[in-house]
């Protein structure tokens, strides 16, 4: 049905703000790519220093094929160096991936 | 922008589909709920005994509503028991909920 992949950052709460700033100014160089359904940025309400960054494909290999992608590394390249300094120091990442089954 | 519930289910592998198929047969009773945007439910690809249902709401008020309500029992009560003593014996749940902040 589709294809997620699901992006936990954890940064320090002061700079979650920054990060959802910077999401929303992202370039957008996804948006172009074939199988692309969409992306969001969550925000715990727990928790100010976890945010979740969810994309959606048409499956695993339209999303395999924009992550070895120069978009993809430009997209990233991108980040302003000071946010990018804070959120590496102290950001847990995990990516996981998962199949639609239902709605 | 939107609210989101995210419930992380382990379950034995063995019997992920058929918990896949319960939610596909779901009652649908949350559907008519003020506020309910939509559910979904990811199978994990690496680790065939995750799954998580994510629900969609307009705020954290409707989620909460629909939480405290009979309806929301009904749909717990109406697993099969075989399948919901499995689950049990071997979940390890999380909720967790957010604000969607960018998109």
């Amino acid at each position: 049905m589709a294809y997620v992949s699901l992006s936990r950052l954890r940064v320090p709460a002061e700079h979650a703000d920054q990060l959802v700033t910077a999401f929303r100014h992202r370039a957008g160089l996804v948006d172009a790519w074939d199988g692309f359904l969409g992306l969001e940025v969550w925000h715990s309400d727990r928790d100010p220093g976890e945010l979740i960054m969810v994309t959606r494909w048409r499956d695993r290999d339209t999303f395999r094929a924009y992550m070895r992608s120069d978009d993809h590394q430009a997209s990233h390249a991108r980040i302003d160096p000071e946010l990018d300094a804070v959120i590496q120091l102290e950001r847990l990442e995990h990516v996981r991936t998962y199949e639609v089954v239902a709605r």
